[in-house]
């Protein structure tokens, strides 16, 4: 991802990034706080909670930690910024505890997320950055989404069209798609279609064009099997499925390389070749970035129709309250929001857009 | 494998390691000369390859390597060492050219393995270290074996029942054994059984204890499943076979942990817990360690009765006659078999063992 680095040269956006509140009960309050408290000696962007500005200060106080809260609006959170945690007030709220996760609080949890989408859209803020939420919390409530990610792409539908929202685990060192994600490993071979790994190529490029600032991006494919399968010898998905997928983007004038043998393609020499690898399954893909940059580790969600990045862990209910959850992820997912908000700009300005 | 890396404070065993020519075709016989070359620097313990001494000569005579080679025994090799790479000679020999693998060259790659076991078992050798081969170049000379370690292991059977032997990819940062190894992703969960995980797992722990001096090695054991299948949610296995091993062995009284997701398990904080990590599958065991060690990888052989390792690739014939392939993995090879012999040693005097 060595080109795609070279966004942290770019101007910083003048829009906050728009900030959910996750899950109340989970780590994401305290994190919101302490990213904002640590927010000069980690480069942060300004940003603003979409939140219950009492609930947070409650955190803040339980937690001792002096933090000043100030409810704002969209245009008032950069100056708010320097001086306190700009709070995009919600009216809906629920206090709940720390650790102790209830249904009453999802409709202020998903409303969070409808404020943060709406602001995107409006032009009020820069990209969304989402704490974590516990799915089950909100299905007690009665979410029908499948998760996180499904709900900004039905948030994001147009003409009842919902885009195919991609998943990239990123850090500085490595960008990486699985094309299947959480499903068991049995199903991956039947699950894993060319139609699917292009459908998910032809995103990761988009994205990394539009809100990368890569011009050509090199994407490299892994093969499902081990040594990519020995051209054929061991498993038959690598020919039948990946290099036809692969031969098919080249056709459209994508750069993708492969199927290379997953092992052999997450070193540092290796990573220096692509922009990003599409790996056919969760572990694949997982399994190097987590390996390399545990705590630093960015979900970005590609394809959808403003930029979303959130912090690369759950709600830690186990742990929350405590204030003992890093918020490295959190503060990793704020400055690639706003580097990629930059990069945005940047093109639209070159190519005449407002 | 923090425990393990203490063994570099062991003496060095006084007896020269064993080293294979492997395909003559191939890296090998370069890496041989050049590890000779590099043995101040790199601190590399004495060996002796068993080879033909013309070829080699003519091997550093094409590359323009002055290395001195010399015929000798075993009992000279640790003094001819330091002066000169000590051959032990080889009858059968065929000169094929670099890059040009060749069946007739079969005999004596095979005959190179078969004297450096028996010098091994008759106290002459402290350890087998292999060159890489080829298997079809073996298979069109009449090999009938599944492969290099499978062959070990057919050299090591006593009373006609071979070992089952454990390959674990080692670097001073992880040690890691994949249950299953070089099958389609799609066999995988039906060729991963309870059994086999506890009759990998117990042999991983004896050779950690006898070969690496761990006296209670703590093994971790990842989950099949994304997230270890989440209680069964994502996948049965590691609820059904998985967790049923680890119970097997716990009431074994051998440190076994987990199932653990496989991506958090190997970033440097988890690696610390534990002394190895079984993967249940080819990319969930290389993928960490090729992504943390490329070049400095070792394979190892668990469950024969000597200790053997080899560099973590192959004969790599595209660049073979070059002088371009790197050392480091069978340097790294090299100084592991020494100290696992000086652990193996010093545990034999503590025991009163010859």
């Amino acid at each position: 991802m060595a080109r795609a680095s070279a966004t942290s040269e770019r101007p910083l956006p003048t829009l906050p990034l728009a900030l959910t509140q996750g899950d109340p009960a989970g780590i994401g309050p305290e994190l919101s706080l302490r990213a904002w408290q640590e927010r000069k000696e980690r480069a942060l962007p300004a940003f603003a909670c979409i939140a219950n500005a009492e609930q947070l200060a409650r955190t803040a106080e339980r937690l001792g930690w002096p933090i000043p809260i100030r409810e704002c609006s969209w245009e008032e959170a950069p100056a708010v910024f320097q001086e306190a945690l700009p709070v995009i007030p919600l009216a809906q709220a629920a206090d709940v505890l720390p650790g102790k996760p209830d249904p009453v609080s999802a409709a202020a949890t998903i409303a969070s997320i409808d404020r943060a989408v709406a602001a995107v859209r409006a032009g009020q803020a820069g990209a969304v950055v989402t704490n974590p939420i516990a799915k089950s919390v909100l299905y007690a409530a009665g979410f029908k989404h499948p998760g996180h990610t499904e709900y900004l792409a039905h948030l994001a539908a147009e003409g009842g069209v919902e885009p195919l929202p991609v998943m990239m685990l990123w850090c500085e060192e490595l960008a990486v798609i699985p094309v299947t994600i959480h499903v068991p490993l049995q199903r991956v071979p039947e699950l894993l279609t060319t139609k699917l790994i292009v459908d998910t190529a032809r995103i990761v490029a988009a994205g990394l064009r539009q809100q990368f600032g890569i011009a050509s991006p090199r994407l490299a494919l892994s093969g499902l099997n081990p040594h990519a399968g020995e051209n054929g010898t061991m498993g038959r998905e690598d020919e039948d499925i990946v290099k036809p997928a692969i031969a098919q983007l080249q056709a459209e004038g994508i750069d993708a390389r492969g199927p290379y043998p997953a092992d052999t393609m997450f070193h540092a020499r290796a990573r220096a070749g692509y922009d990003a690898a599409l790996a056919m399954y969760h572990d694949q893909a997982l399994i190097p970035i987590k390996t390399i940059a545990f705590d630093e580790g960015v979900n970005v969600t590609l394809g959808l129709p403003f930029i979303r990045t959130s912090p690369d862990h759950g709600t830690a209910f186990d742990i929350a309250g405590r204030g003992i959850a890093r918020p490295d992820s959190l503060c990793a997912a704020l400055r690639l929001a706003a580097r990629m908000a930059g990069r945005r700009d940047a093109a639209h300005e070159a190519a005449g857009q407002p």
